[in-house]
């Protein structure tokens, strides 16, 4: 087994920040040492990396992405193997992504075709949530197998009818199941009926423009699907994750579930923290880049949701990446806005940008690492494998600069995907080092991981539930 | 140096729960490590504590704790020897005491006799917070000396006229330069001149016995005085610590500013969790042994501190220990329940009180720790040298057997008072082996620590302001 | 023209209680004056209304009747002819009863049904809403069409799929359409689809009776659909009303409405009022007569809609009068709640259960007036021919003695159904003498009213929308 | 007795908009008749006055005003005299002053030196509210005897240490003497403990113009204030009646308690509805015209005021008239914001201005007249003699021209001050005739009354307690 010593950085958990060396002994960590008692081990280790003036934080734990996803005839333009190792580059060591159960057809159909898509291809460990889209008796049966199998949570649509859709029946009798068998309901909360109707009223008036997808995808239809959900959720006695909230009035709804002490949790997505809708303005049709579903909103949304993140009525930022290449793929929308293949690439980023906002004194080091790590590992029953440094963990480690600046772009980032959602944006902070699993995978700038270093993980049930 | 190995136990931290072996150098933590990895340090090691079957979790910090205090004539009964001691049979390690400004005096003074209550007598470390019960202008340029010594935190009362009340006007000024100088403002929030009127009042009227003071103190006034503090300090610009919040609508004002962004912080103490206002009306005067202020309250409040000590609208439990004894000092009040020195005793039950909401399910065992242990360490600049176990901490550890019953009781307390407001309850779990900075000082039944061995702590400021 | 003069009682309105006498001129009210004034009339009136010691007050007007309305294979038991007059012994003077767009058919074919049952048949004034069951183009087009002829406000409904059942999409074109032709939009607000799920899966468990009605109609699921049409309409930029408010939950969705400035009113009924969902446990299937939706709550919901018709969250109380009889009707449910026909009479007795509000000190005489009859008319279109006494006003005036006591019951009440839903209840008030456009149609006992005497009413639009 | 006849004009009520005539009998009311009807009483009329093209409304009701009032070293500069003359001339024919409770001395004292003021001087009728600013034993037995006498409220300030200032226990005393005898308490509420340091705090930067007096009395300080004064009276049972609310954050207060069914009412001002705090930074010391606490606002304010009286969270809008001459008066505060007189002169232009926002479309004519006199009348207890038009009403009429023109402007005003607040402002709608007690006071730019005429009214208590 190989052993490595990271030195003299500064080890940044959810809780702690510390002037300590961590022991890597094969896959795992072995130990979290002062330096002096550290010293003992250099002779005997196989690699010591050098953390000087760095951050030594847990691998990021990346909870919403869409790898090689099927949507409006075409495919989100990252493979596992190119999403994954783009993922690495950007500091974070797990994926969850979500196998989708096809109408007509039944989850367990859904998790062998995403397993097929994954297996051996992964640079970096990776689990499912299952997105159920036809809920009737024998998906509700086989989510209880599923959740045995290390498949914890299960994602809802109220948006995209004939879709993805469910109605408030399907959704509460999941939640039924769910609070029987301990898994988490996760929610895409916007009213897709009412969306549908205003999509089709701004087309027949010749409102095609990437922008109207925002105008459509009103705030209001987000809080009010949200607290649709958190009723439905209550009348089950089931937990609730709500996805990529983006609208004020829906962390509102969350803010008020939670003072009513209800387990109901947010997430938010670093495009919603960092972009507007103004974005969906650009001219040329470039706005269509910006496209993802809930909507890029208005610049005064933003103040809420960070306050929302320090708070924690809001637990996790994950990326919803989901890319589409603006060439043949956002560009099948020309002319009608609502055939633009929904989503933004994002999982080389998230790590980057969040550093930022501890930059500009938004959040603290420990809730960038809570936020992008820990949470995101507990809420999905993957703690203590990952999102923390500590003895018996996963050796998923990165050694971050935090002074190094660089300017994220698509000409530099390795996501396969032709545009970067935050072109030309000169952050400071970068990831030099990444260990998988003991495995350095990144290291200054070179890629030493391979495709099928990443493992499946079976996963646990949410860790908040009391 | 002494080198010690705490072996086999599940080390528990506000976020880990783990199978790791702690290694103690001298006086403090130098590696959590993996069993494997520990087993090479047992040949060196002095001692080799076996936690087999047990948690071993940080040490308890008490920032709210009043040895030896002057009130209505008498002391508190415990001395910082005989208080700290009991803490430490309990399993905490750390208390913040608050030293006082003698009306007329100076802060300084203040601190200059708590210092010498303390120095060279107490059984584990301790700081202070200081109390300004005289707010003008030499006192508020004094808070930002005391800043500088390590004193951080400024209580303040809306409470007591004519003993320790500031009035608006004060506390709006205290707050500025808590403002400017990083200090924490902590409020005992209840409306004193409110009160003051329905006490006159109440004892007017011949309503003389105990169970009147949880009358008079209106849920209503604490809601109120809690409200106007959290007003205050948005016109100051300065965070915000309510002390030993009780009742349902005060829980409710400080939800309502954290869901507004603000840095608000709320403490409750065991006796609100564990204990109703129908104590106050035992017979014989024996209510007198609960009278507190704030008051404990009617019986249906404690599910809304539950509940938000769940959401982190409360953040931390203190105990607020205040001992008098029945006899000659709760007594001091028979006939007039105003004169009752009010207190109750505590610090020595806290961590086992707590742990019993573990064992009925209310809270997980990392957010026991969290709210005992880690919160306030990092809420009163203790952080990571308390309240956590991690290399180049303090060793202040305990060792704590989960499944060990035992009855509260003054007949086997170490608090000096002649009563236990928990007699005769039987708890599950127990402190079996406490180390303060690396010396053990309980274990298994005897006490080993000695008067003295506590030092001072000079505290930074609030980690909690980004 | 017939010239009547009602002499020394107290005229009451929404915001006075005046001593004065009411000339009436053949079908108005000619004038309002004191007695000395009104002593100059006596010689040329035609006759002379003694209201010493009585109330005389606006006929009240009931906006929420279901007469002969078909549902699920039967018709409500009163006939506009057997409803209306029973209106009338209760001192109700205007219905607005709901016409009904066939599911497949228009809203035209609705109306011109409704038409032909009221047409010649009614004691008392009446004018129609319309039941919007099959929103389309072509429905939507004609909803301007009958605001210009007088059908001012259009009922949908959440609950009731495949029958009156309404998506979002639908709700949201109708509130778009009535945003622009100024019709109010009523919402039955219950989210039917998740409440289809739980009958299910009661009458599956073998729960079957009556009362398991009102536990699959959870409080959280009215709640949530107030909360989901208030967001509909501010998307729509439309007013709201609610119809038959019953959960404090939904009851808090309408005054958070309300603080925010939006224009969305609330109704309730006075089963709501003053019967529990105990009732639905009476044995023997008893409890079948207390079957309607939104359903009989817990008895601890009652203060929250009498809090909240003093606070004018909710502003109107109707009847929601659809009356089955218990024998062959209400049977048809035996074995399966769900098929029990949905409905509880009270036209007749709701200005009494209202003035038993009055004696028991729950609300003013002049709110009682305000709830009664002149904010339903203001709010539909009816004010100031209905809903107050005035001159140029509709002389629908009721003389009341309250001081008179009776005993509510289906021996001696006039609506056409086998059962009284206040069976047995003795109230202090009564109905002493009704007059319908000038003439008197109930006296002291005897009716004297006929059938197409009351004439279908042309409403203008809500008049608070400013 | 003379007869006078109304004679086609649009007689507007809280409730009803009717084309009527009114005929009046001497002092009162004696009936509101349909025009065929009236048409019956010209030949006996001793005049006949015709209102054709113009609403006929009940007389303003100002229930806050301050005539003659000391404050800081001068008086008020409207007498009873010239500032009841003004009102008529305004449109409002009651006013509500406030005696004042000498520092030192007993209400009584208060009241009798204000009757000496105003009796024989008042051109319209008036009443008192009694300012209590020594709130004892004696002040508080007093209560009761002037509740008897009529003064049925009872005003208390919450700012002015050592002028007005009642401290928490003095106020709770006063409101539960009020919850015994029936009496409104009134607020003035803001924090002026904590005002008057900022205020030392401004003065001592040098920040000594008039706009800093906005800075000082913080809008959070309003909204403390208010809601210290909310829980007060629900911990004496009493209700409370929050005077000039200026605040968004105080009107959600208010808006809360409501919500919760508390017996809690708002007034505001039309300087808060139609000025703001950019008044106060007129150049050359022209802001000190606008300094009036609670002080004027930023803009973003007003919407919520508007917003809140559309909702009845307010509930009055009276003018707090307290005029100070520029020149002497308010140039007092030269140098020191601090010594200008506070107040603003407009019992003038009250009606005329709530007019314009019906000409704007924030409210409806109904809710004109009832913000403006019937509410007044009714919260303190002068209705239905005051506020209304009907049967033995006090004739109090004004007949106003809707589409008349005029510009405000202290050189055509009549108020005993050199300058108008809404100077150059242009109004639709002005005054024609005024009635008091039957007597045509003002008629198309004439004044007919005089001093004396105005009697004293004694109040009967709040209408709004069930």
């Amino acid at each position: 087994m190989s052993r490595k010593i990271i030195r003299g950085g500064l080890v940044i958990t959810a809780t702690e920040e510390l002037r300590a060396d961590v022991l890597v002994d094969g896959e795992r960590v072995a130990a979290v040492a002062a330096p002096e008692i550290a010293e003992q081990w250099v002779s005997t280790a196989d690699a010591v990396l050098d953390a000087d003036g760095h951050y030594v934080i847990p691998g990021g734990v990346d909870v919403h992405t869409h790898m090689q996803m099927p949507f409006g005839g075409t495919h989100s333009s990252d493979t596992f193997e190119t999403g994954t190792r783009a993922a690495a580059w950007g500091g974070t060591t797990t994926i969850v992504d979500f196998a989708i159960q096809p109408v007509g057809g039944s989850p367990r159909e859904g998790l062998d075709a995403w397993h097929a898509k994954a297996d051996g291809r992964c640079a970096i460990d990776y689990a499912f949530h299952m997105i159920l889209s036809d809920v009737g008796d024998e998906a509700l049966k086989e989510m209880d197998t599923l959740v045995a199998e290390g498949i914890t949570s299960f994602k809802l649509f109220m948006a995209y009818p004939g879709v993805f859709y469910s109605d408030d029946g399907q959704i509460l009798r999941a939640m039924q199941q769910a609070a029987d068998n301990g898994a988490l309901v996760m929610m895409h909360a916007e009213n897709g009926i009412a969306i549908d109707v205003l999509v089709r009223q701004a087309l027949a008036a010749g409102r095609t423009d990437p922008r109207h997808h925002a105008q459509v995808r009103h705030p209001l239809l987000e809080a009010e699907a949200t607290h649709r959900a958190i009723q439905l959720s209550r009348v089950a006695g089931a937990p609730l994750y709500v996805v990529h909230v983006s609208a004020t009035e829906a962390v509102a709804e969350i803010a008020r579930a939670r003072d009513g002490g209800l387990s109901v949790f947010g997430e938010t997505c670093p495009q919603y923290l960092f972009l507007t809708a103004d974005e969906l303005a650009r001219p040329g049709f470039e706005g269509a880049k910006y496209v993802c579903s809930t909507p890029l909103r208005p610049a005064d949304h933003q103040q809420n949701l960070w306050r929302a993140l320090r708070t924690d009525d809001l637990s996790v930022v994950s990326t919803d990446h989901c890319p589409f290449c603006f060439t043949d793929q956002k560009e099948l929308g020309r002319g009608d806005f609502s055939r633009i293949p929904n989503g933004i690439p994002g999982v080389e980023n998230r790590i980057d940008l969040l550093h930022q906002a501890v930059v500009e004194g938004r959040i603290s080091r420990r809730r960038w690492v809570e936020l992008a790590c820990t949470t995101p590992a507990r809420m999905f029953g993957l703690h203590p494998r990952k999102g923390t440094i500590a003895p018996g963990s996963d050796a998923d480690i990165v050694i971050y600069d935090p002074r190094a600046e660089h300017v994220l772009s698509a000409e530099t980032h390795y996501m396969n995907v032709d545009y970067n959602a935050y072109e030309g944006r000169r952050v400071t902070g970068a990831v030099r080092t990444v260990l998988s699993r003991g495995d350095v995978i990144v290291d200054a700038g070179t890629y030493q991981g391979r495709a099928g270093h990443g493992a499946f993980l079976r996963r646990d049930t949410c860790q908040y539930l009391v």
